[in-house]
């Protein structure tokens, strides 16, 4: 008799990630594009690396003072203080305070995987997550996983192709629920709004739990991309920050994030950093480090500094540049519709605007992999491929009117 | 009214850790010393990492065509595929079989992890895990933090000075639990008795979860290190084993780890692996590559894994030299007991055999940190300390005599 498997009952899990692009690499047409890589691209077409972290790292190797040992729990010191810096200004008055503080997580992932966990043990009551963001989040099912019920809602309003900041507003979120407030930056609220949308949140008690994926890769200016967070800690709020720098810096593959705890004081900070430790032990004992070293040797260097700094700018003026060519070649075409909503919009990522059946004419007929909701990454565009790319958004929108004006082609 | 903290219900959490290191780190006495770093020491009193590291590490950081876009979640192909053949060996058949396979891991806390929820998912009816190790293992916590009700028990037999084998069948383990097999390449059995035993784990469908630590690190061989799962293959069973590489590379500050899975066949092998991914996808979406890099680099390069091997064996006959060293000093001062239970055991930790009382004796009159189970890492001696090390030794162990006979000195 074959002895039977432990694994009997185990199924194949949904495939969760990857279907895209798996599917583009199985494509033989020479003319096939991908465009929804989660790095930011060059011109060439490569994963953009800041020069300044290839000479910062080729500086590291060449240390030989420099001590591979285990760090502790809580991460590298000299990081989270430089991150929390670069988060909150130098001269943050929390800072000062000290009730700031930061835990060094394995990326973003890690941070909310510490963030739900703390949330889980010592806000018993509060078990509803609501997720406000721009796009779907991969960060609600750590919450879900871990049995809060999510919500999840998006600022993008695909009828009006804009951001819509009066979702903020009109969504019921319940009383003494967490409220994950995701990458958000193009959601542009005045002063007076936000001020009116943090006195809901505290009259019910509201806990936010903030997303800064990509700190200075919106408006190229660290302190802009970050201002929300400055606005709710001069409103008096608590709250946890999901910090990654790796996206900033071009270093993808090393998962550099801190969760950031900001509390009323030094006393309540202290307590919340040593329970997320005792978490982070059993997550992941000690945090990586060569991610972390590389951000730090930047950070604390003002030459290298102002090198990171410039080298944002030029990503981000590379990118409103692609989009304005973009816009212009749809218009030249005299693609229908508007394209406003492209350059109206801020960041590596964006939405083209387009239909599920626009979406699906660009991947099947054109060979250009585009996920579901029109959700491109600008940077895949270079001028090696905008003009067959433009050609073929402006076929889905005609494609599309001509269906449905009845014309069959 | 001043405004409640959010947080006010959290108390500081239990020191659980590095509270030995931080007294010895508040010490001002000169000739303090602290023998309890988890890494493996250089003669000169620094973490060690092999020659052969350094050197990758630098030649990496100069390759421009490397690319360091997101991994998949499952991580870094190549560096599973060379971590499991250096576990199995290039040619086992199992391998061969496509019935091996692994999820790369943010080291051996992240496989456990990750072991520990796929286990809880999907083997709901066990809900019991024993821990059997030579020491306290930490990877306890994390079943017991997800629910199942852990039982350690430690094969060092402190009255006789040794590891004692028969623990593992004297020790009653229920029907149908997780066993985790920690470090006990020092458990010297037969094959005759690890076929007996395997025996009994089999007919009790009892689920092995091994952990490899330090891989080379006992034995300065390769192959002796992981023969323990070669048995179980060849046993014809289904598995988890944690495989952690950076201490046996010197990379301790990156947590390079694998969570390996044996499975009868490749089907079941690719719907646990799969239902693994979901669950990696939560916990750090990516793991991080610097580490891994550095590995498969060596691994994949005969000349420089013969480099490492080389570095390997050095580390473990300084290591073997050592001990003799301790022993023979504390002869030649007398010490009452006998201390051959230092040199017959491997790897870069092992016990003392010293009481309690004894420990606290070296920490507080001379300053020599050792944990309460007297369980020290033997590279932190060197020709610097030695003296004063095996001097506390003697005294420790003469002190204690004394009190017992009624001496008061």
């Amino acid at each position: 008799m074959p002895t039977l498997s432990v694994f009997t009952d185990v199924p194949l899990a949904h495939k969760l990630e990857g279907s895209l692009l798996k599917t583009y690499r199985q494509d033989d047409c020479p003319n096939k594009l991908f465009l929804a890589y989660r790095a930011c691209m060059t011109k060439e077409g490569r994963p953009w690396v800041s020069v300044v972290v290839q000479k910062t790292r080729l500086q590291i190797s060449q240390d030989p003072s420099l001590n591979y040992e285990y760090l502790p729990t809580m991460g590298m010191k000299s990081f989270i203080q430089a991150s929390l810096e670069l988060l909150f200004g130098k001269h943050s008055q929390a800072i000062m305070e000290n009730r700031v503080g930061g835990v060094h997580t394995v990326g973003d992932s890690g941070a909310f995987q510490l963030g739900a966990r703390f949330l889980r043990t010592w806000r018993r009551d509060a078990n509803v997550v609501y997720v406000i963001s721009s796009q779907q989040e991969p960060h609600g099912r750590i919450f879900q996983d871990m049995g809060f019920t999510v919500h999840e809602c998006s600022i993008w309003d695909p009828k009006k192709l804009r951001m819509d900041p009066n979702i903020l507003f009109s969504v019921e979120i319940p009383r003494g629920c967490v409220l994950v407030i995701g990458n958000i930056v193009d959601c542009r609220l005045t002063q007076s709004q936000w001020a009116k949308f943090m006195s809901t949140l505290k009259s019910k008690r509201i806990f936010p739990f903030f997303d800064i994926p990509c700190q200075g890769l919106h408006n190229g200016d660290l302190e802009e991309d970050a201002r929300i967070l400055r606005y709710f800690v001069s409103g008096g709020f608590e709250f946890f920050c999901s910090q990654s720098l790796s996206r900033s810096f071009g270093i993808y593959d090393e998962g550099v994030g801190v969760l950031v705890v900001v509390a009323l004081n030094n006393q309540h900070l202290l307590c919340v950093l040593s329970q997320l430790m005792s978490f982070a032990r059993a997550l992941w004992l000690n945090p990586p480090t060569a991610g972390a070293r590389i951000i730090t040797s930047i950070l604390c260097n003002p030459a290298l500094l102002g090198e990171w700094k410039q080298s944002l700018k030029e990503v981000v003026e590379n990118i409103m540049l692609t989009k304005e060519k973009v816009k212009e070649k749809l218009r030249l075409l005299g693609t229908p519709g508007s394209w406003d909503h492209i350059t109206e919009h801020s960041g590596t990522h964006g939405y083209l605007g387009l239909n599920p059946q626009q979406v699906e004419y660009l991947v099947k007929k054109k060979h250009i992999y585009i996920p579901k909701n029109g959700r491109i990454n600008f940077t895949c565009i270079n001028a090696n491929n905008i003009d067959y790319i433009t050609q073929g958004i402006s076929e889905a929108s005609s494609e599309r009117k001509k269906t449905l004006i009845g014309i069959k082609v």
